[in-house]
């Protein structure tokens, strides 16, 4: 096994692109990607997604995306595993070069949601849910989601004003990110009167629709230094999983796929939550982020909307999440988000991030979770600069 | 890098199965291969799938497979590449176990089509075609195989019933495997006047829409023997691409993306055509066998009808085809067709295939192939018994 760092990265903005195709936000991300990495060579391409069937009416977009982005013949394959399919990408990708089968991989990201109508687009979200058992009873993605939250605030005596710090510092970090679909700032008032959408989720406890594609090219660590001079390295990427179906969890409030998932990372990175300087948490829903960080150990089980409360959330904080923006801020083309993260955390650790700069950022992580915490896959990043 | 075996196989009968769901054909072929290794660890599980979202409403089924096999936790994605959702599937898993990243892996291919209407199923499968150049012009995806052999008959000069020896092998041999869908034989005059389907592919040119699931379970040579007297070793597992849309190739008769696919695995193995003792040849149409056969060097281009003709094929042939019935007889439900054509191949370098046993079989190989040929996986096989 040998070691893997990250020497390219692309994205295309996030947002409603009705004038690009799946292919082409694809390829729009491949091509930035292989342009910073200055790679004249492919060996393969493994797309991260979960919707084209449902939505576009195309599958088999490993060759589809290969052939367009002007890389017919590699080896290339689509990888899906829900919310998480982005991520699941890189997993599969970082261990081809790990274990010596490819020296360059390209990993793309890429989903295409806001050309049909939105009862379809929450149908498609549908099937990352447990078919027989929760899709099929009406419930809606967001509705399990909302589930969550709502045990998640009786149990632990938590009001909604708690979750109201995850979006707004999501907000605050996506006005310095040119690629984020909102732009913009939100308070706390903002995040009060917000339309409902399944109690107690509102409209902003969570993240939107979108369209985008982010792109990563991998190599061996030891010839990285040839194309850039700040590679990142994978110090971990490990996936865990757990029952889709909430009933079938031992506790619906403790993420075992996320902890399964992240322990494997600490172990094999060598380090704990304390060690990490900025975390790209999964936050389709507040409630995700708040799962997430208990799961992952930067808080007690009850206690995670306290970092939040306490101010520990932003750029300067103890834990910097979505300091990009966020699902939330940022956007949430499905499979194509766990590629986004990956690209904020290499651009924070080669100091890339602008006015979002987390100080002497080292180690990064990124966590993405397919479903409400089926999938989940979580990477450890350090600076090699 | 280190060698990997297959030391357990699984699969159900392929058929219509309106009384088992995906999850239950999937757990039952992994299920039954883990017993045949008699493993009692699983670190991952790659599953093989092209339609779960399209034709039953489900996506994230590694995690939903993983969970119903009573695997909950470990490492578990679906691949999918269309027809070659399975090959592609075991090109992942092999990848984990050769680069030293997993130890036991499971691989399943698995698909259910006939819980729903026929031009449902044509719509799924017309996925695997280019969405914007081929399906939304309204052909199906027989019918794009239709030109193909439209062309192929035209430019060679080969009459239909050349194309009848390929369809009369598999029925054939399909007659002593428990697990085929149609197990009973057909004659030259029962090919003659098949319906027509999409001219000049008759049903007897075709492989039915079916439901199936087939396992493997895979894990380094070194320690294959503690688990069975024989294993069977991955020479080589290859992928190679193409255009989707059949406009773009430079000759549509010559599959590209196979020749890439079969070159890269002989170099790999060390050997070339004439050392295959038998091949699990992509008999999705009778056309498809025959462009498979020229790619991969059995057969010079425009010749390969001849191998059938001249009585090539059979068991006790120079070139064994599709020995436990191929897609034609077997079954071809799509995403786990892959998998299956390797389970046969190693029940014949076990001994294991009863009647349709090839003499001293040391070396098989199979061809697993996306839509027209834009995906396309080749695995080279070698008894250790």
């Amino acid at each position: 096994m040998r070691d893997v760092s990250i020497v390219g990265i692309g994205q295309t903005k996030v947002g409603e692109h009705w004038e690009l195709s799946l292919k082409e936000l694809a390829t729009h991300a491949i091509l930035d990607a292989i342009k910073d990495a200055k790679i004249d060579r492919v060996d393969s391409l493994y797309v991260g997604n979960m919707l084209s069937g449902e939505l576009t009416g195309q599958e088999h977009i490993g060759a589809l995306v290969s052939d367009f982005a002007g890389l017919r013949g590699v080896e290339a394959i689509k990888i899906e595993a829900a919310c998480g399919s982005g991520a699941a990408a890189l997993r599969v990708g970082y261990v081809a070069v790990a274990g010596e089968l490819s020296d360059f991989v390209i990993v793309c990201g890429v989903e295409k949601m806001t050309d049909r109508p939105g009862e379809q687009v929450t149908a498609g979200l549908a099937t990352a849910a447990d078919g027989d058992f929760e899709a099929q009873q009406g419930i809606s993605f967001v509705a399990i989601n909302a589930l969550l939250m709502r045990r998640y605030m009786y149990t632990h005596n938590v009001l909604h004003e708690a979750f109201a710090p995850f979006a707004i510092n999501a907000h605050k970090n996506a006005v310095n990110n040119p690629n984020a679909m909102f732009p913009y700032a939100i308070t706390a008032a903002d995040f009060k009167k917000a339309k409902m959408i399944a109690e107690p989720i509102n409209l902003l406890d969570s993240s939107p629709v979108c369209d985008g594609a982010a792109a990563l090219v991998l190599c061996p660590t030891e010839i990285a230094r040839r194309f850039i001079d700040t590679p990142v390295r994978i110090r971990a990427c490990a996936i865990g999983t757990d029952s889709i179906a909430l009933h079938d969890r031992r506790d619906i409030l403790k993420l075992e796929g996320a902890a399964i998932s992240a322990t494997k990372a600490y172990t094999q990175a060598g380090v704990g939550p304390q060690d990490i300087d900025l975390f790209e948490v999964h936050d389709a829903f507040t409630i995700m982020s708040v799962l997430s960080l208990e799961a992952c150990g930067f808080a007690e089980h009850g206690q995670a909307t306290r970092l939040g409360l306490d101010g520990q959330i932003g750029i300067e904080g103890k834990v910097p999440l979505t300091t990009m923006g966020g699902l939330k801020a940022r956007g949430h083309p499905v499979g194509a988000t766990g590629v986004y993260q990956i690209v904020e955390v290499v651009q924070q650790l080669r100091g890339q991030a602008g006015q979002n700069q987390v100080a002497e950022a080292q180690l990064g992580m990124a966590q993405n979770i397919g479903g409400s915490g089926a999938t989940v896959i979580t990477t450890i990043l350090e600076s090699l600069a």
